[in-house]
């Protein structure tokens, strides 16, 4: 059927929609969500279907990735064909069903997912299958190595190519800013991707932000990283796995993750990583909840790795508090220059960096990981490092902690008994940093005096909030208000709380990438 | 956060629709697909997200519903903030991760389905995981019942209200229109309610649209039945179930049907039936594939009836070959007015009709059922009590089966080889009937001649295909040119297929509502 161009002047996020007019669509037997070809002229495409009756029988509404896709103009005809369903669909009904996928059929859904042939619907079908049904390790190899197949990739002259990964779930976390100075101070090739916060308060693209540019493309990244063997850039410029940034916004109003060990390994077979270690932070208000649970997954990353040809260890962190002594992208930032700069103590947070340091050292077969690392780090070459690196991707070689402001607003909290601090709820300092501003705005987060384990006077300072905006600060006042998220006392207190009627169980969900 | 309206003219289907500009999306701190909390003066409204960048910052663009809702112009102020997310996405979470929903949580989830808090993905989630983790008859009962109470009844005074259903999946089968004029004119109460096709060649509605309008409101669909006892009305209008047909769209994109037994169920007993016959069509070709697998849906059938307070019974059918010789609105329309005035011989058709009617009567206490429902067939009272129907839902009473034009375009196909009908494939024969325009053009269809176990000789026609539009019609050539779906021969040949690389395995899918 050929109708008449209407320009919508809407951009879809990538995706080609049209919308039809009841009328045309039932004439040509399409619902809504449905595949329709377009062609006009010499190009084709397939594009979403939108039923509505703003668009007049015989026009077709395109959306601006339709309109430059088929270089249309208002008033063009376009024949418009029913499209046949994407193969791909029957292999996620196969999954749906209880069907292992092969290879090819996995490649195949990947593909038409990077290519917009299937809808935002059938994707989350997708990913509801993979969580319930659950995927093997073939499955996730076929996953990781379809995500790598279908997007960039860095390609670096070295032979042996180290990286590290968190799974992430715990606060605070600006351990990678440490660790790839270290290991690159050292003569190791650590070409980093990192992410920015998608739950949590800052994500390591975040924190490095505060320091230097990081949306760097692939180019100028291969050039920072053969000028001083390391770089922290941000993930999602590079187009590494395209598919696994659409996947990851299912996952996230799912508060579902199957995807979490091929999303890892696909971008680090991506950017060719060799030797990998992964950190995998455990225990309450962690992602990996029992040490039992993180071993299982060390296994997998183990096999899958081994499959991608990437040599990978793991391990297991404590995760039930902060690391350091700040939340949010500038407070973390600034703690972790002051670390770099041997300013300040921060012992979980070198211990925790020396750990991940040393173990990528011995993994490549240098002896006394742990005790290279703190030496390079305490005799400031991590630091001039950084400073290298800071200044190749385009940021100041000079920045100084002092230099790096939070936010005005800020509201103190303090113990209201005295004892120790007995335990702090990762959660409830994630909501109370986001409600301040944290990711974005920089500035926002929380600066801890406590941690666990410390002793406290009843009235002194546990931490203070910090927000750029004062209407968020209220919001963080707010949440603290209703729930505290440090307990101290002398010892544990044995009620935790009562149910008196059916409740609305809501288990905390981490995603990081 | 303040911004001002931008009315987009699109309409969504009901979905309250937003679009921002991605920095004010950022600011806010929502993804796309999030959830909007809109306040303009004294009314608010919850919206699902869209981010694009030809809204400008500072600007909310919003769909129709959004802006009826609202009461809004060019220019307004809109006062938007995050909505929590709704408890039910919580509830859909914890289905996906096995748990049972009790009756509570799945009411939420259907009110939020029908109120628009909850996005296509989120509404496919919970489809699939109902479909993979299974629904247990608790949940059926609940689903049934929150389908009823979140939409309309219909309030009769009768004390016994009968009611058939078929759960589909057999093409031409036009048994209703035979079964509503049989019960009602011994004196029983059927409100019938169908539905238009989803994936077959012609639904009910379709069908007994050639003959009266069908698509009534609830009052005047009362109005008939009071009068004559009986009426054929599409359910679509009536917005029995709405959460139903919402549920519909989902399923149909996935090719799973989990909510097959909440669907019918909670649409009976929003018409007040107290007895029901549900027609379960079984065999290679039918939804419904073995004969234990009819028998275990009946059970879930009549104990989910029994706990909705519906007195009701199964009729395992046969379902391997089309019902009758027709196929397509207008062809079976005819077939059964023929029927009815006793003009022709369908045997499987009156067979059929005669035993779902006679079960209807068996149930309410009338015995010899079968004999008396032939009765009132041949006597000719059926026929009458259908005119009477015609005539109350607005059509012509003196409709004659030669004003029902068939399309004018058809085409014959004849037997390549002599012996007899071996098998006649459904879902090949619904798919040559909807490329030839059906349902939609409702004089598009198929016409048979002959049937399984009939005697052909080579070059006699099997049947013939007719069709509206030329075009049409050869988009059902072109399926006929590459796939036979009618065998003749003299014995069923041993040979099936071969496969010599993984196939991409495809299940028919069934869809009736």
């Amino acid at each position: 059927m050929l109708l008449r161009t209407e320009i919508l002047g809407i951009e879809s996020g990538g995706k080609p929609v049209v919308f039809l007019n009841k009328l045309d669509a039932e004439e040509i037997g399409i619902a809504a969500s449905g595949r329709l070809n377009l062609v006009s002229k010499d190009r084709s495409i397939t594009a979403i279907v939108n039923i509505t009756s703003s668009v007049r029988k015989g026009q077709i509404g395109v959306n601006d990735e339709v309109r430059r896709a088929l270089a249309l103009r208002r008033g063009n005809a376009v024949d418009v064909n029913v499209a046949p369903f994407p193969k791909s669909l029957q292999f996620i009904r196969n999954k749906l069903a209880g069907r292992k996928l092969l290879y090819g059929e996995i490649r195949e859904v990947v593909k038409d997912v990077v290519d917009g042939n299937l809808n935002e619907s059938e994707i989350t079908a997708f990913i509801t299958a993979l969580h319930i049904q659950g995927l093997d390790l073939d499955e996730a190899t076929s996953l990781a190595s379809s995500m790598v197949e279908t997007g960039k990739q860095l390609e670096l002259d070295a032979k042996t190519i180290v990286d590290k990964h968190s799974v992430g779930g715990v606060p605070g976390d600006k351990t990678t800013l440490l660790v790839v100075p270290i290991v690159s101070a050292a003569g190791l090739v650590i070409p980093k991707t990192s992410s920015r916060a998608i739950t949590s308060a800052s994500g390591t693209a975040d924190r490095a932000e505060v320091l230097m540019p990081v949306d760097l493309d692939i180019k100028e990244m291969k050039g920072v990283v053969k000028k001083c063997s390391g770089c922290v850039v941000w993930g999602g410029a590079l187009n590494l796995a395209p598919a696994d940034d659409i996947f990851v916004k299912a996952e996230y109003s799912l508060s579902v993750d199957p995807l979490l060990l091929p999303s890892i390994m696909s971008k680090k077979k991506a950017v060719g990583a060799t030797h990998l270690v992964v950190d995998i932070p455990t225990g309450r208000g962690a992602k990996i909840k029992t040490i039992g649970e993180g071993d299982f997954l060390a296994k997998d990353i183990i096999e899958l790795g081994r499959r991608l040809g990437i040599n990978s260890h793991c391990l297991l962190t404590y995760g039930e508090q902060p690391v350091g002594f700040s939340m949010g992208p500038t407070a973390e930032a600034r703690e972790a220059l002051e670390v770099l700069m041997n300013r300040s103590q921060v012992p979980d947070l070198v211990d925790k960096a020396c750990h991940i340091a040393g173990a990528v050292f011995e993994m490549v077969g240098m002896d006394g990981g742990y005790g290279l690392a703190k030496e390079i780090l305490q005799t400031g070459r991590a630091e001039k490092k950084l400073r290298e690196i800071i200044s190749l991707q385009g940021g100041d070689a000079n920045v100084k902690p002092e230099d790096l402001a939070l936010g005005k607003h800020d509201l103190p909290v303090r113990a209201t008994t005295s004892g120790q601090v007995l335990w702090m709820d990762n959660d409830l300092l994630v909501s109370i940093a986001r409600a301040a501003g944290a990711p974005k705005d920089k500035g926002a987060g929380i600066v801890f005096n406590k941690k666990q384990g410390d002793k406290v006077r009843e009235g002194e300072i546990l931490f203070t909030v910090y927000a750029e905006k004062s209407r968020k600060l209220s919001r963080a006042e707010e949440l603290l208000s209703m729930q505290n998220p440090v307990g101290t006392g002398d010892r544990m207190e044995m009620f935790i709380h009562k149910v008196k009627e059916s409740p609305v169980v809501k288990r905390s969900f981490v995603l990081e990438r």
